[in-house]
């Protein structure tokens, strides 16, 4: 099974695509970028662009989507609110299962405790998956972060119970 | 030239098509709705799917949008802000262009005042648009004074201009 973590933004956008097995394996991560000088419907158009060409290239059974808060900033959460909508639209039209996670759910999860900075998050991810060095922007591995969150709530059973959801088979 | 007013929601999603000439002409007007007991990323990707095929039908060269202000709910106003990224990501890649108006800037066009309720802007909009009956529902009435506030913004010659950018020349 693979997951598709998703931390979503307008600007900056991380995913990070992690294998279910015995220990989770990093299969992809990275970040979709948008010019903020670029009008915003175009740059969610670019958005919708990018995530469908991921899901397409990685075919998850689920996408994991770090839930929207509401910051200080309501024209900031309100784009990020937009592009995580997208995402959602797309992985539900792709047949896959959709489930948000708070960031505290995603910090608690990986680092042991909500109140974790992203160097803990980052840390905490190179460890569980084994990688050489950290991820890098932090963007990648906080996405990376809700997979595994993902896959830490989630017990075996059910989670191939959710493959047949998307039709595949792959773990 | 055709304008795709929107008023954007998640369980109803106001849509009016308007026509551009001497005298704005309605072409159709309607709600999208979703099932609030279905989960919000299905109910995403419905509202994609019928915006989608809204503007391969119409094929507007102007999507106007009623921009989403923070309300009391906040779940409520991520849940529009979600679907109004949606419709402004699929009407960018079908090449219209976007614009986004306040509640206010409606009413103040159409009604006369930013203060108007719904029962005043559906009255102007049975008016200036020549119609035997108020439009019902009442998203519906919004969505195309929504269209018709672009109209009235913007003088013929510029709205010509915008024609292009689409490639059709309807208008």
């Amino acid at each position: 099974m693979f997951v598709l973590g998703i931390d979503p933004g307008l600007s900056r956008c991380g995913y990070g695509c992690v294998e279910h097995g015995r220990k989770p394996r990093a299969v992809a991560a990275g970040v979709i970028r948008t010019d903020p000088q670029t009008e915003r419907p175009i740059r969610l158009a670019e958005m919708q662009q990018e995530v469908r060409a991921l899901i397409r290239e990685f075919e998850p059974q689920v996408v994991a989507i770090e839930r929207v808060l509401f910051q200080h900033n309501v024209s900031t959460a309100m784009s990020v609110g937009m592009a995580s909508g997208i995402i959602m639209a797309e992985a539900a039209s792709a047949g896959c299962v959709v489930v948000e996670y708070s960031p505290n759910e995603v910090k608690e999860s990986v680092a042991g405790w909500g109140g974790a900075d992203k160097d803990e998050v980052g840390a905490m991810v190179q460890t569980l998956l084994d990688l050489p060095k950290r991820l890098s922007p932090a963007d990648a591995a906080d996405a990376v972060a809700v997979a595994l969150c993902h896959l830490a709530r989630v017990p075996a059973r059910s989670s191939r119970a959710m493959v047949g959801r998307n039709g595949g088979t792959r773990s």
